[in-house]
C-alpha cells in the first residue's frame, strides 16, 4: 500500500470521520524542543470540539506526566490531564509492577532522570540512582572508593536504564554491577531504545545508546523494552480506551519517525499519520516497502486545521 | 595443546633458557591498581640481569608512555624506558600517522583522556576534547547549546574514541556529531575494545563499552582498533625489536585476559603465559579450545623468582 499525502480539505473531513481516537507522538510532531509548531493548538481544539479522544505517547523518560503536563501548559495547550498521556517512564512502571510483578519492597536501581523516578514512586516503589545528587557531587570526577558503588544494596530487584543526560563513569560502573550481581539475575528493563535523541536540530544520544554501554559491558540485553514501538504501551492505552480495544481501525497513531511512532501503530491495529515536521523525509516515507508504509503522510500536524479554513 | 602449569623449579629454568623477549601486559600481572603484586620486582630483575628483553604492553589508553613510566617508578620498579612501554594510546597516535597518514594540520576530536593526548600531541596533531576542561566545567549538566556543540571545527580530520573515565553527555554528543559530520567520512579509530576496566577487584566499563554508545548512535563501527589484540601493536613492537620479527618464538607474551593478551601473542607468532592474579580462572584456562590455550599458566608472575629459590 502506498501512502497517501494529505493536502486537500476533503481528505482531512475524511480523515475525522474515519477516527475516533488520535495517538499523538510529542516531539517532532507537536513541538520542537521548546518550540510548539503552527496550528498544533487549533488541530487539538478543532479535535477536542469533534470528541475525539486525545492521547499523548512519548519515549521520552526524563520526564514523568506531571512533567509533561507542565509542558503542556507551559505552550499554551490547555485541558490535558494525566490521564490522556502515555510516556516510556510511565509504561515502564506498569510494566515492573504489572508484568515483572516487582513486591514495592524491593528497591529499583535507575539508570536515567527523574521522569522514571516519580513514576516509579508514585506506584511505591523506592529508588536508587537517578537523579541521586550524591552521584553527581564529583561532577564527571571518578572515584573507584565511591560507597554506592563499593556497597551495593542488597534489595535492589530491577534496574531500570533509559536516557540519562546526567551520565558519568560512577553511574554506568555502578549501573554495570548491578546487572552482574547475583549471577545477571535482576530484571534489566528499558524504558526505550530509540539509539539517538532529537533535540534543536541536532541528533544527540539517545536511551538506546546509554543502554548500550551496559548492555555491552555485562553482556546482557535488556529483558524488556517498554517504549514505542513495543506493545506493553499500547496494551495499557487499549486497557483504559475499551473502544480502541475493540475497534482498532478507529484509531489513528501520528508520528515522525517511521521505526517508533509508525510501526507501534501498525502493529497494534491502528492506521498511521507521518508528519514531515521531526525526523523523516518525503524520500523516506515514498521509499518504505508497502507492508511498512504508513497509511497517511503529510507536511505538519497543522495541516489538519489549516487545510479545513 | 593443552596449557602446563609451572609449579616447578626446572620448569622456570627451561622457561629462561627458552625466551629472549618477554612481553608482560601490566594491571593485573605486574599489579592490581595501586598494588604491586609479590615479587613482581624481583622477578623482572632477574630477566633483566639474564639480558632479556622487557617489553610493557596495555591496553589503558588513559596514560601516556610518560605517566606509565611515573607509575613504574612510584611503585619501585627501577630503570623502565619509554622504549620499554607499548600502550594503545601510543599505539593509536602511530596508527594516525603512520598508516592513516593524517596531516598534522588536520585537528583529531578525541573521547577519552590524557594518555591520548599527549601521545598525539608529541607527533604534532592539535587534539580537541579529551580532557579539555571546558566540557565538563559544568560536570554533568547538559546544555544543548553548549559552542563545542553547535560550533563543530571544519578542521578535525580523524575522531580517536578510548576508555573515558570523565564521561558525560556533551562529550558523547559531540563524538557523535563528529562521526556523523561529512556523510560519516571522518576516520573513526578506537583504541581498544576492551569491554571491561578492572579497578579494585571490580569490572568497571572498558574501553570498547564507551565506543559502544557512539557506534550505536551513529551506526558506524571504528575503523581501526589499536589495542591488543589488534596486531598494529604487534607489528610496531617487532619493529623495534627486529630479533622477535626474525624468531617470534623467541618470544613470550604475558598476560591475565585470554581474549585480548593471549591471542595478541598468538596471532603475532609467540608463545604465550597466563597469570592468575587477574581475570581469568584455572577453570577458564582448561576449558579452553587446544588451538586458544595459552602454552603455559602459573598462578602468579612473582612464581619465576619464588620458585628459583
Amino acid at each position: 500500500m502506498v501512502s497517501s499525502k494529505i493536502t486537500q480539505k476533503d481528505q482531512v473531513k475524511h480523515l475525522l470521520d474515519s477516527y475516533d481516537y488520535f495517538l499523538f507522538d510529542c516531539d517532532g510532531v507537536l513541538w520542537l524542543g521548546d518550540h510548539i509548531l503552527p496550528y498544533v493548538k487549533e488541530t487539538l481544539t478543532l479535535l477536542k470540539q469533534q470528541n475525539k479522544s486525545v492521547i499523548f505517547v512519548t519515549n521520552n523518560s526524563t520526564k514523568s506526566r506531571e512533567e509533561y503536563l507542565k509542558k503542556f501548559e507551559k505552550l499554551g495547550i490547555e485541558g490535558i490531564t494525566k490521564d490522556d498521556v502515555f510516556g516510556s517512564s510511565y509504561a515502564t512502571a506498569i510494566y515492573v509492577n504489572k508484568i515483572l510483578k516487582l513486591p514495592t519492597d524491593q528497591k529499583i536501581w535507575i539508570l536515567g532522570e527523574k521522569g522514571i523516578e516519580e513514576e516509579l514512586q508514585e506506584l511505591g516503589y523506592t529508588t536508587l540512582g537517578g537523579s541521586d545528587p550524591e552521584l553527581t557531587k564529583d561532577g564527571v570526577e571518578f572515584h573507584n572508593d565511591h560507597p554506592l558503588l563499593t556497597n551495593l544494596d542488597e534489595n535492589v530487584g530491577c534496574v531500570v536504564a533509559g536516557l540519562a543526560l546526567t551520565v558519568n563513569y560512577l553511574k554506568l560502573s555502578i549501573t554495570m554491577q548491578y546487572l552482574l550481581a547475583k549471577n545477571k539475575s535482576i530484571p534489566f528493563i528499558a524504558t526505550n531504545i530509540d539509539s539517538t535523541f532529537p533535540s534543536k536540530g541536532k541528533l544527540l544520544i539517545g536511551a538506546g545508546s546509554i543502554i548500550e554501554t551496559v548492555s555491552f559491558a555485562t553482556d546482557r540485553k535488556p529483558d524488556a523494552i517498554c517504549g514505542k514501538p513495543n506493545q506493553s504501551m499500547m496494551n495499557s492505552i487499549k486497557a483504559d480506551n475499551p473502544g480502541l480495544l475493540r475497534t482498532p481501525k478507529r484509531g489513528l497513531m501520528i508520528g515522525d519517525r517511521l521505526n517508533t511512532d509508525m510501526k507501534f501503530g501498525r502493529l497494534g491495529g491502528l492506521d498511521t499519520l507521518l508528519v514531515l515536521t521531526g525526523i523523516e523525509t518525503e524520500e523516506r516515507v515514498l521509499s518504505q516497502p508497502d507492508d511498512e508504509a504508513p497509511t497517511y503522510y503529510m507536511s505538519k500536524l497543522g495541516d489538519v486545521y489549516e487545510l479545513l479554513q
